[in-house]
């Protein structure tokens, strides 16, 4: 980019901070995603207001500049990296919760606030902000709308697409639209609130959302149950399903992210069992839900914690942070299949063989309420090239039988960039082509975060 | 139409059935919406099966024809009336119910199967399919989902579209694509599925519907109160709210909703009271949820049914018929807008205040919980072209209001015909444009269900 068409922007929008330090590119070059070429934007733009928001895309129209969107670039699918000859446009600034109506149910925010802020400031009248990423404290609710987000919740409360109400959304040349209703119900018209939801900044930039709150459960408990192995824990949670127990949390986690979790945390998960299944019930049918839970789990074999569930809610707790972070000398990537229920045990004995097949480490915790999986495979650095093709081979093999399975590439972080890949394999041609016209219409010069989302024309 | 081009159709699909016959014409011109102007189709044609769609599309595609699609007719916005030189396309014959995976917790049927049909076939497996609008003893899944059809427990559960996974559509021009997943989360892609559901055939055609199933309640509790007037009454949702219980049901009649049920059923409603609010709770939490409403509503000067829930439970089934059939000797007119649940009160008030200016009669029920009310309008017959133009100015203007609140014109019937007119009251233009673009895509030549859900170009 020319330095007068910045220059032109900086006069567009008096007082607008626009960075081109090579720190901060480099900073805002990527989300948490991995990375295949990494690109330094041109610049990051920080817009403050809906009226910023617009005139940048005005600017970004005129000059054919790609903007990328970003909130707090927690995603994991590369959906905020950089591309060629873009700018970042954060949203991180327009932060301010707008409204909260208790008596309707419902608050208005920008898209910049973060979701436990939210999160904070409805806890006093009793309510919450359902969907949390395992990203909640730092992550925005812009980018949880882009992303579709889901989280743990949402065995019970659905993803965050079943908590958006209306959005107010800049089209790619500046056109301020609102979509949606402030009622609970209403279908007025095609869901344009749906589409843009989980479209990931291709179609527009979401910079206000009105979500539904949900109450705040009057009782909560948490139940552990440790089996000696993942098939038993996974049967686990079609007993509790076949109890007509609907848990708000039911996540699985394997032998091998509990040697992890031990690792990192001082536990002694590994030496208490093979698998671990970690299920909360919220509201008036809590502790009866949770008895319920218990005695279906016992009867498998499993071992049940203790009534009290402060020791399964600390469990609960070490399991929000089970990704974990970047590990040196190795090299990781996470997933995020998602499966019919009755596939998890078959899904995650071929993710066992496929590891042992290919030579590479694996770990798995799935959201099992939903059939939602986060298997992570490694190999150490030390591996190189062949290692890393070994990694990709497990990676791929993973998305094809999950395929097979019913499943979808992507249960809640995504396609981004890195699992435009696979989207031919889940998705025929025609549906593709469709989609392809459909970002046609919303933005024809295709400026809206290219080749993300969706495979470019 | 030419005789030579449906022979044409007769001979691409040997055996279809295609009935020209003045009477079936008749029959199948219209849903259950109001009419401006009744139009007779060219013909009804039965498809057996997903070839049978996609075969009568290609034909419709090569002729120029409109396709009205058409499930059972219960629709009461016109979105099944018969246009200008279209043919009905009823999928009325294709009522397989294909699969029942009760450990997956999901179901596959074809467009015709009839909602109370599905909930016969998943009971025994503690299921329940949840969307439940009025007609669901003999309205069709895909009628459902051309309308994202709501009902009575989606307090709880959500709309048709909470409950719908996948779609198989056939597109104009015969092309048969499968949207969504068969897992509970999933983001690949632009939300398609949504943008079907509600589209009221104007994009595609659905042909089957994998649906999520939910579990059947342990427990259901239902509870009566009757207040001296509205006003009260509606405080009890709000207070329902405050306590933090989420019903599955909450349905609110006025004083002349239960005259017009007293009426009908020889009830005595009238005599206890001048509003009526009923709660159903259901789940582990169901008793504890019930005595809690019992106690706020009780504090707020409602009479209470007593602790069985029998009677509450037979009122409850009254007022499912409550919006009634055609009164002789009378014009009604029903509507479905929805407001901010906060709004209910008020909105009442208005819609008080506009019957006494307008000299029409007036009931209303509301699924209260979403703030989704249902008035009926009406005049005697007699009262003549003056009486019509009443009831108009004042059905537009409880539209003006409910918009001003924060509503929108449909809470779950959908735009059809019979509400296109006041759609761009609540859509700006530039979203309007946008619809009319994305039906373009899907639908260049036009010849889906033309003149509904969104303005023609």
């Amino acid at each position: 980019m020319s330095l007068p068409a910045l220059h032109d922007l900086e006069v567009s929008i008096p007082g607008i901070r626009i960075d081109t330090d090579p720190e901060t590119l480099k900073m805002y070059a990527r989300d948490q995603g991995p990375v295949q070429e990494l690109i330094d934007p041109l610049a990051v733009v920080w817009a403050e207001s809906v009226a910023d928001v617009q005139e940048t895309l005005r600017w970004a129209s005129r000059t054919g500049t790609a903007v990328v969107p970003r909130g707090a670039g927690t995603g994991v699918s590369g959906g905020a990296h950089a591309t060629r000859n873009c700018i970042i446009l954060s949203l991180e600034k327009m932060n301010r919760i707008l409204d909260i109506r208790p008596g309707d149910e419902l608050a208005v925010v920008e898209a910049g606030v973060v979701n436990a802020d939210l999160n904070d400031a409805v806890t006093p009248y009793g309510l919450m902000y359902a969907p949390d990423p395992a990203s909640y404290k730092i992550s925005t609710i812009g980018g949880n709308v882009a992303t579709n987000a889901g989280g743990l919740r949402c065995a019970k409360y659905g993803v965050t697409r079943d908590s958006v109400l209306a959005l107010d959304v800049v089209l790619a040349d500046g056109t301020l639209i609102h979509t949606g209703h402030q009622s609970f119900k209403g279908v007025a018209g095609y869901d344009l609130t749906g589409l843009f939801t989980g479209s990931e900044g291709t179609l527009g930039i979401v910079v206000g959302v009105t979500v539904r709150l949900r109450y705040l459960p009057s009782d909560v408990r948490t139940v552990a149950a440790f089996f000696p192995d993942f098939r038993t824990a996974a049967a686990g949670v079609l007993a509790v399903g076949a109890a007509r127990v609907q848990p708000s949390i039911m996540e699985l986690l394997d032998g091998a992210t509990m040697a992890a979790l031990d690792g990192a945390h001082g536990s002694d998960l590994g030496s208490r069992g093979g698998a671990l299944l970690l299920i909360q019930t919220d509201g008036f049918g809590a502790e009866a839900e949770a008895a319920a839970v218990r005695a279906v789990l016992t009867e498998l074999g499993g071992t049940v914690s203790s009534e009290g569930s402060e020791e399964a809610e600390r469990l609960l707790e070490l399991r929000r942070h089970s990704r974990g972070d970047d590990v040196e000398h190795e090299i990781r990537v996470g997933e995020d299949v998602a499966v019919p229920r009755s596939q998890l045990v078959h899904y995650v004995a071929e993710l066992e063989r496929m590891a042992a097949d290919h030579r590479v480490q694996l770990k798995v915790v799935a959201h099992a309420g939903d059939g939602n999986l986060h298997p992570t495979f490694w190999i150490a650095s030390e591996e190189g090239a062949g290692g890393v093709e070994r990694l990709n081979a497990a990676l791929d093999e993973s998305i094809t039988i999950a395929l097979r399975m019913g499943g979808t590439i992507t249960g809640e972080h995504g396609v981004g960039q890195f699992k435009l890949r696979w989207l031919p394999q889940e998705q025929q041609a025609e549906v593709l082509a469709l989609q392809q016209q459909i970002k046609a219409v919303f933005d024809p010069a295709g400026i809206l975060n290219p080749g993300k989302a969706i495979p470019e024309v």
